[in-house]
């Protein structure tokens, strides 16, 4: 939860759009005094598109994606990349991470049809999900998923009925939580051992769901799917989640021969959301997990497995900016200037949901220094909604654009139509050249479930 | 922020859906093992539209309406109430509310254009936001509306100019902070002085706020509107808030010679969330206010205005339950057992949002005490994606009808597609009769912005 109370005394952060590398889009550049993305004015787009709108950096994603592969492959040449769409998912993402040759990672029975609506390739996709339905778990292996990642024993037989009735072998990875709390916020921890995600590897429910999988004859086990968080700057909870699985897989062996094909290690890097932030690389990720790897087999005598790893938000987050206009100023002399724009928690919840801290600048002052330090309020008839506290800021007038910068990835897809606002559109820009791959919604987009 | 830790001690409450009156639907019933609401069974209802699914009691939101009108009318004939559509607003809701001759809250240009789409007479709409669009004034004052709450300077001048466009005279009101700090949650507190909302009176805006609305000769200024926060329990604020307001209409009147005809006191009472929570009740609050409002009429010689509030949460909150169904436990011995069922934080985001607590039973076994204590996960990726925790629970089992109270206000209104996750559809019920009045999305759905 955002505190809206803020820092009296808090000092402006006097770099201008140049200097916050960091947090923006790989082709961010400063002409005119304007910010540019992908060889496009975005003070333009917000003429063009209007505001609110989500512009994100197509060779950004791109870079992000080839820069997984090619750190990963360096060091262990069977490695793929499955993007994990719940950070972003549409078509147009499903089709450019099938033309990267990338996996894609799916959550729902949504996100995989949107993959088939896409022409994904089935076989490259990963089904996730702690409670799949019924219908979803029919839908992913009617479909050919390439993988199911099985959470708990009840799905294990619903996928060996479903497969059977199908008249299918599903390959399956197991979902295992190796009892490691990642450093980062608690919503993003995901393989502590009290967790709704997975077998637990030390109870002993991860070695008898690997018995159960192995009798079950609509299943092909394939290996193990770990995943212990999102947003970790730091690597070492990697090393040992990597030694827990290793040798939970050597137990395995030693207990029933089985070794795994694949293994599935899950999220990726962190990213900047401050421009001081300081997330590792996806070089650094890539030696630092795949010398655990390596080292954890040759000790516990394992052949290679492939390796799948499934970064998500370090693919997109960075390449996104949040265009606004400004609306109204209100400066309460002795309390804060509050800066009000034309959208807010619909579009962007992160700031209320994980206390996130965002970076702003005026896309059309951005040559000045960021010389006031303010709050950036939505539009929405709530006192949570806040886009940034604090924020260094241009000094702002009505109708300035603003660029809010890191929300690429979590902000389209989930994004809501609270107080009955419309859901921004999403244009992609490169090589100067702007596309719109999702249209804003219109009134009568809100009013279609209407019986 | 919810914080997903539980409490290992914590012992069931053991009362069944009988006892739960104060978060039930006033229909709410039990009939053959089951949860009844309007005259119609819940199980069935689960299964003749599927999970996750919003059911309303029709009865339930018509009959606090009218003890709205009822109550304040007893004390303050002039009284009037005015729905705040954000709570939730569809077009039968706006229908609903023209038929019980309520006045209509609207917060967005969305909102207004869902009211113009079900007839509701635009005479009879409020509309507020601290930071309306030009295309949002510009449609709010082409259609009529009774009134605009102006929130600051700048919003003055622009009502004055696309009125003088359009050659009419826009009544409005001054929406003024009285810096009151209201006892509830900190984004739900809208009345203090440091707010994005409206003008300060002890900082001497509101005075010159009056000054400029009455010199516009596009505008009709006909009063003060207040608005001290949501979900508050104790009405003190209330008294207090009046106090402020009524003694800074005088000051206006002694300086200007303006007294208001519109008095604007905002939200209503709170909801009980949790069985054991004792919202004071709409008499005491109409009485509370009334007095409060009369008696400072009286002390400043003031003439009576016609009244205003605008309840939104205590219309619709307990009038309705989300049905899911369970999916798959998890029980993790020493450590909890997880609930997860075919929905969560994308059709009810307050849990991880504001830390809400809710009461749960299965709709299919609600004569059965609650005789265990669970964790009620969603189905998102991501461990912040809990319903409730700790909640007290019949003994669960997968393809059970779990019903989650007190979801009628801010569930649907804020529900997103995060993991592509489709929205569920909102049943109402009445009379035995059920009537679907928002169906559940589809896939196709989730498709119709790509471009």
């Amino acid at each position: 939860m955002a505190h809206i109370a803020h820092n009296p005394d808090a000092w402006p952060d006097m770099r201008t759009a140049l200097d916050l590398g960091a947090v923006l889009p790989r082709t961010a550049e400063l002409r005119d005094g304007h910010l540019w993305i992908g060889g496009v004015d975005t003070v333009a787009l917000a003429a063009q598109f209007g505001t609110a709108l989500y512009v994100m950096d197509e060779a950004h994603i791109r870079g992000q994606l080839r820069e997984y592969l090619t750190q990963l492959r360096e060091h262990y040449p069977t490695a793929d990349v499955a993007y994990a769409g719940k950070a972003f998912c549409c078509q147009a993402m499903c089709r450019l991470v099938a033309e990267e040759g990338g996996w894609l990672d799916v959550s729902s029975g949504g996100e995989l049809a949107c993959a088939q609506a896409a022409g994904f390739p089935v076989e490259r996709v990963v089904v996730h999900g702690n409670c799949k339905t019924p219908l979803e778990l029919w839908a992913a292996i009617e479909a050919g998923a390439g993988l199911i990642v099985a959470d708990c024993f009840e799905e294990l037989e619903r996928i060996d009925r479903v497969a059977g009735e199908l008249g299918v072998i599903q390959p399956i990875l197991l979902r295992l939580t190796p009892g490691i709390i990642a450093d980062t916020h608690e919503y993003m921890q995901t393989g502590a051992e009290d967790s709704k995600f997975g077998f637990g590897i030390g109870a002993g429910a991860a070695l008898a769901a690997v018995e159960k999988a192995l009798q079950a004859p609509g299943i092909a086990l394939k290996g193990y799917h770990i995943h212990i968080g999102s947003q970790i700057f730091a690597f070492e909870s990697y090393q040992r989640a990597i030694e827990v699985l290793l040798d939970f897989a050597a137990g395995v062996r030693d207990a029933t021969g089985f070794t795994p094909e694949v293994l599935d290690l899950g999220g990726g890097v962190g990213v900047a959301y401050q421009a001081d932030d300081q997330p590792g690389s996806i070089a650094a990720f890539a030696s630092t997990v795949t010398a655990a790897l390596c080292q954890q087999l040759a000790a516990h005598d394992l052949p290679e497995p492939r390796l799948l790893v499934e970064p998500g938000r370090s693919i997109v987050a960075n390449a996104g900016v949040t265009l606004y206009t400004v609306g109204v100023l209100k400066d309460l002399p002795g309390i804060r200037t509050w800066v009000a724009v034309d959208g807010g928690m619909s579009d962007n919840i992160r700031t209320a949901l994980y206390d996130a801290h965002y970076e702003c600048l005026l896309a059309n002052k951005a040559d000045q220094p960021r010389s006031t330090v303010v709050t950036v309020a939505g539009k929405h008839c709530e006192s949570g909604d806040v886009v940034a506290i604090d924020a260094s800021l241009q000094p702002a007038e009505p109708f300035d654009i603003l660029a809010v910068c890191t929300t690429g990835a979590y902000n389209y897809s989930m994004a809501s139509n609270y107080n009955r606002q419309v859901r921004p559109g999403v244009v992609w820009v490169q090589d100067g050249q702007a596309r719109e791959v999702l249209r804003r919604e219109t009134y009568e987009d809100l009013l279609r479930c209407e019986v």
